[in-house]
């Protein structure tokens, strides 16, 4: 551990909690959506406007960034904050998962994985030193431990073998980051849909000395119901004085599901790929911009959001936008998402902090549910 | 002419002149370069960025936005300026130079063209009333008469009888305008690469009653001298007093060639879809991203430039983001480009303003030429 990664809970409600992570980039308020920037870049947006969104920290992909452009040109190039310009927080994922979804040829065994890249077909390997290694060149402020993730659903036998490897991995992991001064590392349950292994997984991890623990593995197919009942397995055997990241979630009810549950950091391409296809989150809930029902509307996605591309435009335009294939749209929607997004959290840890939770949820979900907010 | 609509030449340095042009939406600085909106949006640019870039105005297509979204649509949301969120001024095109180069099935006489929309097959007809209604429904400040364009190298009859037609559609969208408060009409020259055409082209339409002329027909695929000489042809006949305009040019060295015989306005894709391929326009000539030799290069593409896209990304990054396909890449050189477009055009006003045209002129020339500013 070092004295400059430092979490604090300053308020909960019920199982849920609010605080502040911080690190010597800055601080990051939990609650935190982390929007996903896999090659360096939150696809469509300015960094300065992810930034202005609210965004405290953003994620970045070992799996993308090791291929192209590579870790030690971006090492030599000054690291992946001077690379991107986000000056922030970033953490990285340790490519365990896309590497078992995106490259080809791969061949998993003890020490790691060897694979092709999905791209140009060279050849590289992963294994737990390698993607620390990979991390430590980028930069990253918090970094994970390389895991297997298993796609649900999947038999028990497969999710004993990923979920013991992992944690084999996660040791090696560990030592292979050392002691970074101001960064740090996190552990990964896994153990698919099986509360045993879940529970197997999250105690061993939280004997080992990480600096933060995630739950991965959850949102890989499985209904909301699965993905809540394997959280209220974990959550109990998590410890309380570190960070709790469910990766790779999720939609806003997701996320509110799992705030309540008592998760702090989450990260997803929802907003971003949601925005690319002309779908907008609000708090009005999910509007599709395509639907030919906007081509006239003059009101814009919310006339009260500070966000700019919220207001500033009309529905009419952004259809419009779509229709004739703009890249405005997409840079508009985006930004629509992630102010959205981070707009939630917002409202999720000021809810917190004052003990009304349950209330802040029912409205927001009422509000979702009553539809568009125009026409 | 209405009283809203002013121009005034404040200054002049040999044929090149400098001055403002005043409409109710705000002041356009000339020499001006007017970014391309095609579709109601200046691609991969949000519209406050096209206006901190130094864009007083803006120039949209009547053939693209009449087919999608439509005119009159366009009109009862609150005009085109609401619709694309930008208040400054717009000139719109007629539609004439795209009908001939995009639509499918077209059909020319004395009345107009009938054509069928490159997006959907419909059928539409295009005539200077309709022209002239379209952009009054637009709401353009600067509009445009509809004329024919012929592509260069065509024969001289073929350039007669287009001059000849384009002079009768003048009459005709000069009636059509009528006398809108605050708006303006301008005619086009046509003939060719025919001298005596261009003149006789350029006479009659001194004598309508327009309130700047435009040299159409040029930058259509002739050699760059071609183009020069027709504009020396033309120059001496265009009214001292009314805004001069050369469509669709061009490359910086075009414009700074034309500023210099004394055009007010330009308007070109260049930057726009050049910044979309990987070309920068910097003070330091055409930099092409996509070139391996900038994947280590930590420089950004002017260190010195007021453009945070020019000036806080390493082309090593901006080499990245193209080799990945990133949409933050069409965003950043888009904007590059947009900048040093005006950037050239504020210098051109400034040298013109002090009387040091060819110094500076030669001085940027100069700087083109040296090279690409880093490694």
């Amino acid at each position: 551990m070092t004295q400059d990664f430092a979490f604090a809970v300053h308020a909960h409600d019920g199982a849920a909690r609010t605080g502040e992570i911080q690190t010597p980039r800055g601080t990051i308020r939990t609650p935190a959506f982390m929007p996903v920037g896999t090659a360096a870049t939150v696809k469509a947006m300015f960094p300065q406007d992810v930034r202005a969104a609210g965004a405290d920290i953003v994620l970045c992909n070992v799996y993308h960034l090791m291929l192209r452009p590579g870790a030690e040109r971006i090492a030599e190039l000054g690291g992946l904050h001077r690379f991107m310009n986000w000056p922030h927080p970033i953490l990285t994922d340790s490519g365990g998962f896309q590497v078992m979804s995106l490259s080809k040829l791969r061949k998993l065994d003890e020490n790691g994985v060897t694979f092709q890249s999905h791209i140009d077909g060279s050849g590289h390997v992963l294994t737990p030193e390698r993607s620390m290694d990979i991390q430590r060149l980028l930069g990253a402020d918090i970094q994970m431990q390389f895991d297997e993730c298993v796609r649900l659903p999947c038999s028990d036998a497969e999710a004993e073998r990923a979920m013991r490897l992992s944690l084999r991995w996660a040791e090696r992991s560990r030592k292979a980051f050392g002691g970074e001064p101001g960064r740090a590392v996190f552990g990964i349950v896994q153990g698919g849909a099986v509360k045993a292994l879940r529970v197997e997984s999250v105690r061993a991890l939280a004997d080992m000395d990480f600096h933060g623990l995630a739950v991965g593995g959850l949102a890989v197919g499985e209904p909301q119901a699965v993905m809540l009942d394997m959280l209220e397995t974990v959550m109990p055997h998590l410890p309380e004085c570190k960070p709790r990241y469910l990766m790779g979630v999720g939609t806003p009810d997701d996320i509110v599901e799992a705030v309540a549950r008592g998760i702090d950091m989450f990260d997803c391409v929802m907003p971003t790929r949601a925005g690319r296809h002309g779908l907008a989150y609000t708090r009005f809930g999910r509007v599709n911009l395509r639907n030919a029902r906007h081509a006239d509307d003059p009101g814009p996605l919310d006339a009260e959001s500070s966000c700019p591309a919220a207001r500033d435009y009309s529905r009419a335009y952004l259809h419009h936008l779509f229709k004739a294939g703009e890249i405005l749209g997409l840079m508009l929607l985006t930004q629509v998402n992630i102010a959205y997004y981070q707009e939630l959290m917002a409202g999720l840890r000021g809810a917190i902090g004052q003990g009304h939770l349950a209330d802040f949820v029912a409205a927001t979900k009422t509000q979702w549910s009553r539809g568009e907010g125009s026409v």
